[in-house]
């Protein structure tokens, strides 16, 4: 059997390359050892580590050599992949700096800032693919817009109206997700510095300075700590599953329009079939109603992650990390298919009442 | 046996008196009585019916006697209580006006106005409750603050901080969600008129102008059709549950600090036994976790609701009516729950690590 | 306006009068007398409280007059309603007795044999109703079996098939549930007894022979205190939801059969709309698919409920009071409106391939 | 940076080796592979094609050199892998016998067959590790039965019990799980058998004999096509849930016990912190409850994939693809989990009420 792809093949349908290339093991590595920089940097500013130690700790963060397995067993025996990776870094850094790597901070505060670091780039993807969304779907607008279709309520035909009716009702949401998305980013996209028990008291006096000056240094905003206040995680994973709700919606449009007996719409191309070489089915669309549905369900796994136990849940953390990476992929792929829906269907007139 | 009572029991412990009585039969229907009656006034406005007849279309919403038995039968029917109700209220305004009645609109505008309504009054009860218990915790920051107390993380013993610290983190949430509530009203509060299939071609050009004038009428904002646009509602249940969840976090605190091997909170009321008179429960405390994990499923449930099919869906609508009342109802109950938590709750000095 | 309704309006729709009454208050109080007088009966048997006491408990159960304020008091101070209870209980046994009431249990014990005479009645109820749609299905297959449709899958036409085909694929599902519900019934209808802390020590080695007399009194099985071992309660709401989810299957089709365009099936009697006079619209067929999304999410929540934090979790629990019920109703209007659409269901030939 | 591992680094810890591989491409194709070897000797059995047919397809199957790259376009395409697969299939067995390859088949009926295949082996590892815990949990009650441990309800110290107690509320459930998994076991591991719309006519008469021999070559169960009616997936799905439900409520109780102030529990291996080197971190309890409320949460949008649209429904097909062996891997990491846990713990006597 030759070689194995590098992903599950289910990915090819329900995942995404690019996004989900933000959650692979190097990327993640990648920012946790940027945030350990920062830190350190931020702490040379404040004074509290040398700038000799940030430069060293900067240097081997950009040449870091991994040990994947030591991590992996870290995280199995700590429940957090960071005691581990800390102690690689510190002999990667050397004796002389050692004790600079990680100064007063937590696990949590790598964690988090590393997924800060990575949502900013799922953040701005989703703006690039919303505008692209948008735009194919004011042409489609244009270019079919005066198609006489047949509106349908609960099942049943209900009066006649146009193509451009229709595609308001997809348009209308998109935009409103579009402006939320900007909306959120300076409430979510934060810095996350407390130390072992979130008062900052590791920094004597400096915390809140080592903070800013923290996410200054990566382009995040400043905010207290906030390691058992989950709501910013919650409020994103609301975003996407109402975004991917309103895709959801836009395919099962389309997946109902493409029936045979309807034929409102067509689709340049369909998925074939093992047994029935004239089917033509409407794959992309069944597809964003089953993101939906998946998504739907995880936001209200995720919040379940809401009740944290005191100044830290290993449990409720270790869920969000088991669905929120799954959302933002799911998302990622329902942007993707419905802008290839979008460019292969056009609207046909509906032949009126029956 | 006594009469019983005029709710369900359970409610006694889960329910909300104030906010429950929002989605009584009583008080829907009056809704509804005033989206009818303003619908008539923002008609009589533009010219699309006289005056005379908005009169008497407002005089018979006042002094209407509904037939419940025939509402309810018209709902297990018509899938919405619409129907029926225009019925009786054509009957109540009389020959002379009975088309004047709900002209141009359907089921969807009166129902979903009528539900804005009562969010409106669901937020500022909500406002009102935040303001209150944001008060509360400041109060109980300012008397025992300072008192020494032991941070747990992952369920262990991590380092000394103070309840001025603990306190914060649940007051910057409830901060955040007192904002939210804030940002999210224009939005939300917006009254739905689009007619059969949401094109309002119903009112020949003047359809903006009665659902503006519609809005102004009943306060709300104006908005499109947005009958197959469920974002707004998906995005006010995320809000609900990210309260609770917030709640549910505190309540979890509390629990865990009331252990009597921790005791580092007492309660001065707690929940008696009927096997066990030496126990004090921390009741509330426990609601508190309930009601977040109650509500975090339900927004999961909620969200497959935003797949409407087409113009508009029956299956998707009445899954909303089955959830969205008892979310809100829930973190109704969960604000009572920790006005009262709060105020009956003192903080103990730790007595240190074991 | 006239006398409201004795519950909510929506009810009407997707309530159930017959099962409904189970967890109304007075079927719920009716539930824990027996459950008291059963315990005192069977303490009596075993000679831990006098015949005469047994006699007297079981006289002032029948004769119970409640004050439903205190109960409802009593709930929302203790988190269950058992104290409160007891105490009018004893109240009404007299002083002489008052102490062989309730001897040795604890709330639990109560409040879920209480639930589990009513489940006994939920599963009489279910297994009627299953055997007349089985019966209605049967009949259907009979009558319209060899009418020819057109089979569909991935939302477009495949191949011709007949009604006979379609009807398996719902009557096979069915008859799995009605077969599982039979088996369900011994591991699930279990007496609960434990006493506080769950180990039976209260009776002083007859905690087992009070268990077993409890169980043969009322009817149930006996098993040991499972107070925070909730398996059969998660198993018995994962059956309702695979009984409702296959409802809403069936509601699928029918509401795809019945779309205008396809017209593979008809509907006697559709539900109306306020705009559209032309429309019948399949309303019986929608709520399927709303029972189905509904019971799949609460199933999500219940099952949170597992997880109960040592010998009895007040938050767990309280979880299972807010879902089980609510899933119960929904299942029973699931088989109640299936009933209805069977009966009032046609097969019309396909009109071919388009 | 090293080479990266083969699996997201999560895995380590909530993942499980073996019982994942089973979902890995390479184990998924091999189970396509002998389903598609089978339906090729039983239609030779049945003389459907010839046995020098059915002799080049396992010969085929058995030297099979994939292109996954293929396999992955073809899934991307048309919703499912089968097309894609069939035609490099037919490829490699030649001209000569291409035809007989996947002869009246269609793909959901590869695809599910191939599923029954690996949850057998899921459920076989399911059965020994159940065996497993339980010795180990009998063991651990023979060593520390007798340990005096406080009882807890409520969050609240209640009375003095043994560990003996503790473990049997444990044990109980564990018990009902493998005796559950023994009974689901032949309704559960089918052979899918249908062609495209799942009335077997592909077959000429001899469907059913087709499928009763590809049950017994596969060594599965034989029953009707079971395209659309998908119960037993929901069923099985459900066990799941209640397994990891009860894996969660141990975990939380070990947590619980562990805590510094109860130490009731000790564990001989914690998890390590980055900044408190004090602490041991009880991350496999931890784990436990992240894994039930993970597959709690899977469940009920599992269950949402119980509504399929007519003979196939895509949407609700890939939702079923994207939870179910998620849930598998989280049950499976429970399993592997707890057994670690029970095996470095020890009780310590109660140091009594405070």
């Amino acid at each position: 059997m030759t070689q194995t792809l590098p992903y599950s093949l289910l990915e090819a349908l329900v995942g995404d390359e690019e996004v989900g290339a933000l959650f692979s093991n190097e990327v993640e590595l990648s920012a946790l050892l940027r945030v350990e920089a920062a830190l350190a940097q931020a702490e040379a500013r404040v004074g509290l580590i040398s700038d000799e130690a940030a430069s060293r700790i900067a240097e081997a963060c950009g040449a870091f050599q991994v040990d994947w397995g030591a991590l992996a067993a870290g995280l199995a025996q700590d429940g957090v992949i960071v005691p581990a990776f800390v102690r690689q870094l510190r002999t990667a850094v050397g004796d002389a700096h050692a004790k600079a790597v990680h100064l007063g901070a937590t696990s949590q505060d790598i964690i988090d800032t590393a997924l800060m670091l990575r949502l900013r780039s799922v953040v701005e993807i989703f703006e690039h693919r919303l505008d692209a969304l948008l735009h194919a779907f004011r042409a489609l607008k244009d270019r079919d817009g005066a198609t006489p279709l047949m509106a349908h309520t609960r099942m049943q035909q209900a009066l006649p109206f146009v193509a451009a009716d229709k595609i308001d009702t997809w348009l209308q949401p998109l935009e409103r997700h579009r402006e939320a998305l900007q909306t959120l980013v300076p409430g979510l996209l934060v810095v996350q510095l407390g130390g072992p028990i979130g008062t900052r008291a590791e920094w004597k006096g400096h915390g809140d300075a080592v903070a800013i000056a923290m996410a200054e240094i990566l382009g995040l905003s400043s905010a207290p700590s906030w390691h058992s206040q989950r709501d910013r995680i919650g409020e994103f994973a609301a975003f996407l599953s109402l975004l991917s709700g309103t895709l959801g919606k836009i395919g099962q449009d389309v997946a109902l329009m493409a029936q045979n007996e309807v034929a409102e719409v067509r689709l340049a191309t369909g998925g074939g079939s093992s047994a029935m070489p004239h089917k033509s089915n409407p794959v992309p669309a069944e597809v964003l109603v089953t993101l939906a549905r998946f998504n739907a369900g995880l936001l209200g796994t995720l919040h379940q992650s809401l009740v944290h136990e005191n100044e830290r849940s290993g449990a409720a953390w270790t869920l969000e990390w088991m669905v929120l990476p799954q959302m933002i992929v799911a998302t990622a792929a329902g942007l993707r298919h419905v802008q290839a829906l979008v460019g292969s269907m056009s609207f046909s007139a509906s032949t009126g009442r029956n």
